[in-house]
């Protein structure tokens, strides 16, 4: 059997831009000879479609594109993703479906089992969790088609779900599995993945067929990297990460291949090429085509600013370098620099005239009173009423360039260098970003050399240093990933070699914060527990 | 059987408060002669715990919390609500359990089978669903226990879930129904969950015992109102509304009361109560005091001055009166009365002066192009700074006076009149805000009436009125109401009634806006659907 993989990279809602590349894929198939083509997981709408699937409409557009694939499945096979209504008025109005098209017609339908309902997944909340389990028979195949989380319960010791729909597929005798998935990158993912697919291959010494999604949905970044492994565990094809892509496959010919070496990718480059891609398909997506932020001279805006120039050119980013009287002369040549070296517009408009007539402004209601952190805010919302008169102006979007450490124990003022569209590295830790500056400058300084070894400052004050009030970030960026990664609590904290001062202090400062986190953009997620969705926690408790 | 109904304010992982609370209440149980006292759904940690429940140190809290209150059953039952660990290692590490505790030690423990994982709920994100039904003998009674939802699937015709917890229980003949909840209000609640309760009554005709919550969780009221219904579905008492209360009831002498009357709440009425309590439970449970807000004259910082003053007490909370050049005298005139009608401090403060350094700062960059709409964001951000400078230098929240409307449509700017760390009136819609008006000035005028009665205005550019832009509110509401509380989508809308060019407007407004209602802060839920995290919508799109 003949199979393509189409890992394409779908915009939610877009029905007909969808439609219009599955159709070409199928096109693509066919001319290759294919037998079968298969999309990701509910390929129609997009994933994740959220409360969209509440609307009736939504549902009968998805409909509508499934009738028309229907139209292009004469003489080849079609395996795709896409809700479908549920026919029992008992349990939730919808499933998440695969769905097997050939000669005009939905031939075989299986829903989708294990529902992710943890991190950023919601699926409970609109799917009925499949009951019945079949597999589709085509072309003298029994194929054993599955959706995504489906293949996840891989015989751990402590399985999230009670059943396992390919355990129960099994008595039908499949010969071949095919996964739609729409599977978001995180750092430790590719690899996770991959060892899932090759669980599954060992368990049932069956070939598999895996289908990601590519493309950033928001917050939410789809690295791709579908997979063809035959039965014997051998990895026979990998797709590009970060792009799509179409492949065709003789499912035969995989059973005798030596197989393809594998491409292991650095944790920083896909971090990289995630951020790139998350930032260009929030734009495209969005029809945006510039951006604007500022520029300070440090590391954070400085990798911001090389990921914006990346995704959407030089052109397309503009640079404000608003300096106080506190900056040092060193962050504006550093932001300069920065700037000529990426080629990229940029402007300097001062904030001292501004702050003055604030604070004048403001002395009235203040007489006495010494300045404080009021005054530090006051800086750095300045900068952000001109970083928003300028998107506003021009029609660009303002890039938020906090990092993960910072957004954790709220280094950053709301309103101020907090504003922003969409958050570029709010779940990189500051560490990481380390790690960006030095990869992204591997071929020649893009970035200036001085913004990656001077000492973290915010410049809100005289001399001031981040040391002055946090732990240097390698302890503190190890202690927030126990606590916001691995959810270890104050006592296993201290248990694991951290000093018990410093566990109370940073906890409190992450937990005090969850208002500000609660007010800022999406961010773009790379870890296994970003900032957003994916983490709930409440603002009024008792922490 | 001598039951107490103990329906109180819990604080989210809080166990020593909220222990302490339970205590004191079992002892005044115990004075009262009663057999078994009853309190609400996850009461040894609050509702909603969210990703508390992922730590492991927050769920032993729980179990030392269920110890100590064994300590105090003898001579007595306890019924309460509480996390418990799943031990078969397949399935969600978790149960959401309610427990029967007397003599010293846990004597049954009954799951929860219906996992609420709609609007606010993520209930299947932490839970697994019972899959074992019984009941507990208790004094010669056999008790059915369920918590919440396990009551609401009442023979509806399209329900969510495939299975009844209480048809299970029914073979067990138990003689008492008793419901542990943490059910939040919305306008129409009160009145869904009483005949959710009496529809129980009378399936099974077995009486009732049901016990909720009362208080805020950040944007979560929880309105109390337990009850007790007797076997003939007659209402025997009902505990108050937006307080705490602890009844004691003879369920023998319940058989033959003749009942209570129905106490029906005003829609309007209750929405204030649950403003100001929304307010005074996000104020006490994090330690503050203080709050500050903009007075521009207008109508909806006029009602939500009046909630804060209700919940917080006049001298705790600020007006700052912002005119600029475009404010119109009456605007600083009717905020001046407003304060002095509340007897609450105020502050005059331009941002004329301030407005022209920012813009002649600008100058540079804006050369040539015309004024537009970045020029009336800069006189809401100057707001915002002022606002925030005042909340920063004086320890004080700043209270967001957005209403839905507003809100729904984007009408406000982010950073600026969006700013404030508690939306008090963004699930009530701008006909609402009337409604509510009206009733505070009901005993004598707290607003003033030009407050009222003017047409609204952000009085950003000379002249300008809401409906230059926008439908009157009376029609925009409606719309909104269609398409936010009931998923009507466009032709819906339009086969309703609505013009089909301003519902393609109003729709694009409301959905080009997730990007500021993402970064607004939590906002009082009042509405079976409002903004936050029970309406889930993409950012990246194609509507």
């Amino acid at each position: 059997m003949i199979v393509t993989l189409a890992q394409l990279n779908y915009h939610i809602g877009h029905f007909e831009a969808n439609l219009a590349k599955m159709i070409d894929a199928i096109a693509q198939a066919r001319r290759e000879g294919s037998d079968l083509i298969v999309f990701g997981e509910l390929a129609t709408c997009g994933y994740p479609p959220r409360d969209f699937l509440e609307f009736d409409e939504f549902i009968r557009r998805s409909e509508n594109a499934i009738e028309e694939l229907c139209k292009h499945s004469q003489g080849i096979g079609i395996v795709l993703g896409a809700p479908e209504r549920n026919r029992d008025p008992r349990g939730k109005n919808l499933f998440n479906a695969v769905y097997l098209l050939s000669e005009g017609k939905v031939q075989f339908v299986q829903h989708k089992t294990l529902l992710p309902d943890y991190d950023i997944f919601d699926e409970y909340r609109y799917f009925e969790p499949a009951k019945n389990w079949g597999v589709a028979e085509f072309r003298g195949k029994k194929l054993a088609l599955t959706v995504c989380e489906d293949i996840w319960d891989t015989g751990m010791k402590d399985p999230l779900y009670t059943v396992n729909p390919l355990d129960e597929m099994m008595q039908f005798r499949p010969e071949l599995i095919i996964n739609v998935s729409a599977s978001p990158f995180h750092a430790s993912q590719v690899r996770k993945r991959r060892s899932v697919v090759l669980e599954n291959v060992t368990r049932y010494k069956l070939p598999m067929v895996y289908v990601n999604h590519c493309g950033a949905q928001t917050d939410l970044i789809f690295d791709g990297g579908s997979l063809v492994v035959n039965s014997k565990g051998t990895v026979v094809a990998e797709l590009p990460y970060f792009e799509e892509g179409i492949v065709t496959f003789d499912m035969g010919a995989a059973e005798e291949s030596p197989g393809i070496a594998e491409r292991p990718l650095g944790k920083t480059e896909t971090i990289y090429k995630a951020l790139v891609l998350g930032i260009k398909d929030y734009f495209d997506k969005l029809g945006l085509k510039k951006a604007v932020l500022g520029l300070s001279g440090g590391i954070d805006s400085a990798v911001t600013a090389v990921l914006a120039v990346d995704a959407l050119g030089a052109q397309n980013v503009t640079g404000l370098l608003m300096p106080s009287q506190h900056s040092s002369r060193h962050s504006v040549d550093d932001a300069l620099q920065l700037a000529n070296n990426l080629g990229m517009p940029h402007h300097v408009l001062g904030i001292s005239a501004a702050y003055d007539t604030l604070v004048g402004q403001l002395q009235g209601v203040f007489a006495g009173l010494a300045a404080d952190v009021t005054e530090e805010n006051i800086q750095a919302r300045i900068r952000g009423i001109y970083n928003m008169a300028f998107a506003n102006k021009f029609g660009a979007t303002l890039l938020n360039t906090t990092n993960k450490s910072e957004m954790a124990v709220g280094y950053g003022t709301l309103y101020g260098d907090l504003c922003g569209g969409l958050c570029v590295l709010a779940d990189v830790y500051k560490t990481e970003v380390y790690e960006l500056a030095e990869w992204i400058n591997t071929n020649g300084e893009r970035i200036p050399q001085n913004s990656i070894l001077k000492a973290p400052s915010a410049e809100l004050r005289p001399d001031q240093k981040d040391t002055d009030s946090l732990p240097p970030y390698d302890v503190l960026d190890k202690l927030l990933y126990g606590y916001i990664e691995d959810r270890m609590g104050e006592n296993r904290l201290i248990e694991a070699g951290f000093d018990g001062e410093l566990v109370r202090y940073v906890l409190k400062l992450v937990n005090r914060n969850e208002f500000k986190r609660y007010q800022t953009a999406p961010v773009l997620r790379v870890s296994s527990k970003a900032f957003g969705l994916g983490r709930r926690m409440p603002i009024v408790a008792k922490y």
